[in-house]
């Protein structure tokens, strides 16, 4: 018998769980022994919860248990999740995490604790939910140089966008909409701001470069000025719009960004709709491969927090590699990377548009009047901003195809 | 510096000798090791090759040299390749293989050779070619039971499917195109009456339930019967018909089966093409997840298999765990699998077969004359075979929703 602590007994918390409850005996012949919760810390009190005689508001009960082998940390957050974590590591457990924060800017450090401890500290739930997409990119790619990563890593933003795409509702009500159906929280800023996204693909970007991405260091723009009328444009473009974290190796540099793009038809990520998520990525041997699920979500994200602790199970006493060093990567200048742009601008100033851009070729919706909209050829960000300086641009969206 | 051999220098072989070289850098800071091939065993000669020199016709060659320690066979089928890769485990050599047929066949006495020496049999290139499915089944979705898996596992066939849909082709000339686009061979038995693709769900159920499951039981039907109005019925259900190799678990039983079925255009691999591959698979606490990619082709499938041998330089002296016993797994009765068909009989049997199914619901596509189709309620295989005796049929697809 495996024991393991959980720290944050909320979505996540609860659903693994129930997650460990639910498939035991299937679990322990994965991980070749049985594993069970044996103390959870929480704040809060569950009196009516099955779990409810394991919670301790105390979270040293968990740290000075010697029976405990394992913590599974799904508080979120840095503060105290950072420090409890550590603590852990440093108490000899190995530690199993969903909280895309904690990574994103402690992933290096707690991985070299756990490594100088012959532990481990995983986080497949941090990015993607459900979706196996840090265990691949650490242990099933790594005959590849990976050239390019295209996430669609926010459902709250994805089921948004799908929403004013099919029901040509615009970006209030469809939020509006999210939020009733506990898709969107109360305060979405996280989600809409292109926040959250961001975090995940410094994540994906550290594990492909084996370096720190600094989530700061990327240009990150929401959907909150994405319309009606830009959805109408998609459709005669045959395209959708989606929020996409990405990032790319162009001429030995990476470029990254989260910022929403144009998506056509034949790629893959256009037909990942409502809460789902994808992460294509793209190696130099491999071609292109994409992985797809949920997102996020109790049991699907509890799925994967749990499929870590039977690898940290399978694993005791062995540090499993991930190449993450604590060494910066200096990512490439945004205004430097080379993009084709979506325009929009008042039907007057075709004339302007045209002269400012040269050779573009002009998007044509029946629903939209009184514009002149065009996709320009491919062009530096910082050459863009030059171009469109004298234009009253109405919206700009990049271009994935 | 690890020395591997490599047994078949054809298409995949040449790849794993090519992707080695490509990306021999990140690769050593994958393995933490620099990998080179030292001997490939091939019949032929390879005169103006860069491997040339490596090239020996002496299998032995590779077997008695102690310092090859991991040998990759890359020559198919299962003579002599599973005497060679027996032999290449009990010198105590890992193995890494692309070969579906030695896996699907004998694939759990191989596992458990390597497991008493603690060496590792690899095989992640033998099912969706570059795609991650092998490592994330054994090690990603550890959390769950396996619901259903459903793969577009054979891109020859897959590409001819695009092709007759996309175009209004039909089945023959189709397939003529494929294969002057070198996407199939000559004589295409194996890919187009789905023997591939049944061998490859093989692997994946035997994986996913940790038995043996024996392709020799699994019903496989072809694409070979579908025909241009089958497409445009296809159409009109806003639906398309994809060569499925699937098992699903209903009632404690396994069925598996591999034939055509209609995907309807909300599922994800509705909009898998050409000659890509996706697997989705449905864990009953994960959900739904989808992993998509070049099934085939030189440089991804080299590049799964190169992702085995960094692996198992990883793993030297460690067995990593594979469940898959060589128990046999009892498939469910075919006939007892319940299904919903799509059924065309000659217009003047409609009332026929109103009697034998009861409630239909008739499809219409304005390019078929003279018939009535219709879909069936979910019923037994064996129910079905009995209700269309008396009728004649023209085709019947399996629905997949």
């Amino acid at each position: 018998m495996v024991y393991i602590g959980i720290v944050g007994y909320g979505t996540v918390g609860s659903g693994v769980y129930e997650v460990l409850r639910t498939n035991r005996e299937s679990i322990a012949r994965r991980a070749g022994e049985e594993i069970a919760v044996k103390r959870i810390c929480d704040l809060r009190e569950f009196p009516n919860d099955p779990a409810s005689d394991l919670i301790t508001h105390e979270y040293n009960d968990l740290i000075e248990d010697e029976e405990i082998q394992i913590i599974v940390e799904t508080m979120g957050g840095t503060k105290p999740a950072y420090a409890f974590v550590k603590s852990a590591l440093l108490a000899g457990k190995s530690v199993c995490t969903s909280n895309k924060e904690l990574v994103a800017e402690y992933g290096s450090e707690l991985i070299e604790l756990a490594k100088e401890r012959n532990l481990n500290f995983f986080f497949e739930a941090s990015v993607g939910g459900g979706i196996p997409i840090i265990r691949p990119l650490n242990q099933a790619l790594t005959a590849d140089e990976i050239m390019e990563i295209r996430g669609i890593l926010n459902g709250t933003t994805n089921y948004i966008l799908t929403k004013m795409s099919r029901e040509g509702s615009d970006y209030a009500s469809a939020l509006k909409e999210a939020q009733e159906m506990g898709y969107a929280e109360r305060n979405p800023e996280a989600d809409v701001e292109g926040f959250d996204a961001c975090r995940k693909i410094a994540i994906l970007t550290s594990l492909a470069y084996g370096m720190q991405v600094d989530y700061q260091d990327i240009d990150t723009e929401g959907i909150t000025k994405i319309t009606k009328q830009d959805m109408d444009y998609a459709k005669a473009l045959d395209a959708a719009v989606k929020l996409i974290g990405e990032s790319r190796r162009e001429q030995g540099k990476v470029y990254a960004r989260v910022a929403p793009l144009l998506i056509d038809s034949s790629h893959p990520l256009y037909s990942v709709n409502d809460v789902f998520n994808a992460i294509f990525v793209k190696g130099n041997v491999l071609g292109d491969v994409m992985f797809y699920g949920r997102g996020a979500g109790k049991l699907p994200t509890a799925s994967a927090v749990v499929a870590d602790v039977v690898d940290a199970v399978k694993h005791r006493g062995t540090h499993v590699v991930t190449l993450w060093s604590s060494k910066k990567l200096i990512l490439g200048d945004s205004d430097e990377a080379m993009n084709r742009f979506f325009v929009r601008v008042p039907k007057n100033q075709k004339e302007k548009a045209i002269e400012a851009f040269g050779n573009v070729s002009e998007v044509i919706s029946d629903k939209v009047r009184g514009e002149f909209a065009f996709i320009t050829e491919k062009m530096k960000e910082g050459s863009f901003k030059e171009k469109t300086k004298d234009l009253d641009v109405i919206n700009r969206i990049r271009v994935g195809f």
